[in-house]
């Protein structure tokens, strides 16, 4: 972190000659945004435009008084650790590594605090070590995290309206079933409402649809569900109980990184067995909470502009100083098949992650691929009734073999 | 509307001496917002702002030149049907109704097209005629239109992102039993995967949560669940099996509405025998479908700017001509109580609404506000194990017998 700081500050003396915080904000003046941390009068993030003004009356003035915004900026920045403008400054100056700890820093500093952290990590500590005293015929027993389902961004403190991104959870639920068929303990990090394990051939409110009552007033499961059902209840019954199968639940951007945070802590015991398989779809942007409205965003006049900042890439934060020994899979999914064998290529690079599999929209559900550094690999289901999730774990769990036996091949 | 449209031309004509569409759009040229229909090539809303530019561009080249991007402006509105700028520049002219009707053509106009609309029709006709012939001791059978859950703005049309409304979708469950209770047949329009009439009391995952196998394999619901299950599974039975409820479920606002209308038009027959209590909470704002990126927006650097199109107010539609003999109640939810009273109590004069149910976002579970024109009534949960919709749906039905007595009044 020391050698990056010192790397952007040589950068900015090969462009000025003296570098300075001022330097750095005049110099990259133009490319702040006009949020709140540039006015000394602090403006939420969302806000609705005048509607006889066309032009972003705090960017005019900013643009016509740099240097009476610039003072002010920096104070605020280190006065609120409202770092993400400042990121901002400075994320083009090659020096990925402090502007990623400063964003990522920020981005926990102004989070809302994790209800139950300390319960969330006294179940992780026990389902861990528990885990990890365990050795089969392979070797230490292996432990996945899979992230699975949507995040979502709040716009309002008192939340009525958030941005979600889609995602039914199915991939994160298959997933795994065929880790734990594989010999994996898995820790399922799930948005609430989401697929759960054993559970996706069940009809969407399996309660009201796979059940009656008789006429002597007792509960009867359905013949045509029956086997769903019992599927889904002895499945997920023997892998909980057992302590194979610990499920933690997240709804918020905020509440996903925390947690993922706080399962990586104590995987790193687990060295190379340990695995993270994030399937999550995780928000790209979000409104900081302290820019949040407190309220309730009122629609009494005219359209609605909003400025969201972006989610700190979190992927290299996890592969480097979360879980440096684990075995690191992440996910790209795209709709426009063009750009996403080379979107997947950038995040494998960038990212330092061990495999990413590239999935489109619109074929997710019949193949995904598997990118690795030594080349990309189609994965198709083997037929209509499979699922694509039976040869992607067999692939990964080959390939997280081979990371074991080597992890800094 | 003929009517409304001369009075908006009168309007003009006060202003300026000679009203005619280019001068509409001078007039009002500075109240237009920089959305695509204003450049000739069109845009799409959400858009990334270019980091060396904290000026809006299109709307500094628009302001440099208004009469160049007026003409283009009034084309593409006919054209394209992306009638919501052009809608911006007149809406403060006192013509609310013209308004209204163009934004509602154009919300409508842009939808992508509802699936299964047809089945939807079908099932409704005949739960409403079969409905329709029923006449209890109190006189013919009260059909109310229950909304339930928020709806989705999708921010792609091949989405993976959308802006949701936080609505568990319990107010709306909950008040369908006791309208069932109370002898009314309820068609609940719902969200997918908000709560259901009679599961309130199951927990989140019911399947998983309540039963488990016995040592031969047979399901057996657990013993500290099993009235919660019993009276779910019965009371939904007996409601749905005997044509009482209808459920149709809902995700995005355009299928919310488009639902919406479809509901009303057959619901005309009942007269003031029909009833919509609109308990869904529902998106604001939205991105116009025609304005929304086709793919999935990319996060690859810098920070997100969103202008969002306000939702035409559908009340004032669906009070005046979808519905126009029904009795409507609609809902206020606010975080913030200082201006609760006052947004019911616009929404009831401008809306024409013959009630509206006020309700704080931290106290909605024990206290509502009914606002009427004859005033303002709170309504409280009896004790910490009964449900405000109890006392509130038993005050609402009297209202509702009233007007059925004298619609006029």
């Amino acid at each position: 972190m020391n050698r990056d700081r010192s790397k952007q500050r040589l950068k900015l003396k090969g462009l000025k000659k003296k570098a300075n915080p001022n330097d750095l904000i005049s110099l990259n003046y133009l490319k702040l945004q006009p949020t709140s941390s540039i006015h000394p009068d602090p403006a939420p993030v969302i806000h609705r435009r005048s509607s006889t003004d066309c032009i972003h009356r705090q960017s005019s003035t900013a643009a016509a008084h740099p240097r009476r915004y610039a003072q002010p900026l920096l104070e605020s920045c280190f006065k609120n650790k409202a770092l993400l403008s400042f990121m901002d400054a400075v994320k083009n100056l090659d020096a990925v590594d402090a502007t990623t700890s400063f964003q990522v820093k920020s981005f926990f500093d102004s989070a809302p605090l994790l209800k139950d952290a300390e319960s969330i990590s006294r179940k992780l500590t026990q389902f861990i070590h528990q885990n990890a005293s365990l050795t089969g015929s392979k070797g230490p027993r292996r432990v996945v995290c899979v992230t699975s389902g949507g995040t979502t961004v709040p716009l309002e403190q008192r939340c009525v309206r958030y941005i979600d991104n889609f995602s039914s959870g199915h991939r994160g639920a298959t997933s795994t079933e065929y880790f734990l068929k594989s010999g994996y303990s898995v820790i399922f990090l799930y948005r609430r409402g989401t697929c759960q394990p054993y559970c996706r051939s069940l009809p969407d409110d399996p309660l009201l649809e796979c059940f009656n009552l008789t006429s002597d007033s007792s509960i009867q499961v359905l013949e045509s569900h029956a086997e769903a059902v019992k599927s889904a209840i002895s499945g997920h019954h023997d892998v909980v109980s057992g302590g194979y199968l610990l499920k933690l639940p997240f709804t918020t951007i905020f509440e996903y990184l925390q947690i993922l945070r706080l399962i990586a802590t104590p995987m790193k015991i687990l060295g190379p067995n340990a695995m993270f398989y994030l399937a999550a779809a995780v928000s790209d942007f979000y409104v900081p909470w302290e820019s949040m409205a407190v309220h309730k965003i009122q629609s009494a006049s005219g359209p609605l502009d909003m400025r969201l900042a972006q989610v700190p890439k979190m992927l290299l934060v996890l592969r480097k100083e979360w879980a440096p020994t684990a075995f690191c899979v992440s996910f790209k999914l795209e709709t426009d098949k063009e750009i996403l064998l080379e979107k997947a290529d950038t995040a494998l690079k960038k990212y330092k992650m061990h495999a990413v599999v590239a999935n489109e929209l619109s074929t997710r559900k019949e193949v995904v691929i598997l990118v690795t550094e030594s080349g990309k690999v189609s994965v198709y289901r083997e037929n209509d009734l499979s699922v694509v999730e039976s040869p992607l774990i067999k692939l990964l769990v080959e390939k997280h073999s081979t990371y074991i036996m080597d992890p800094n091949a």
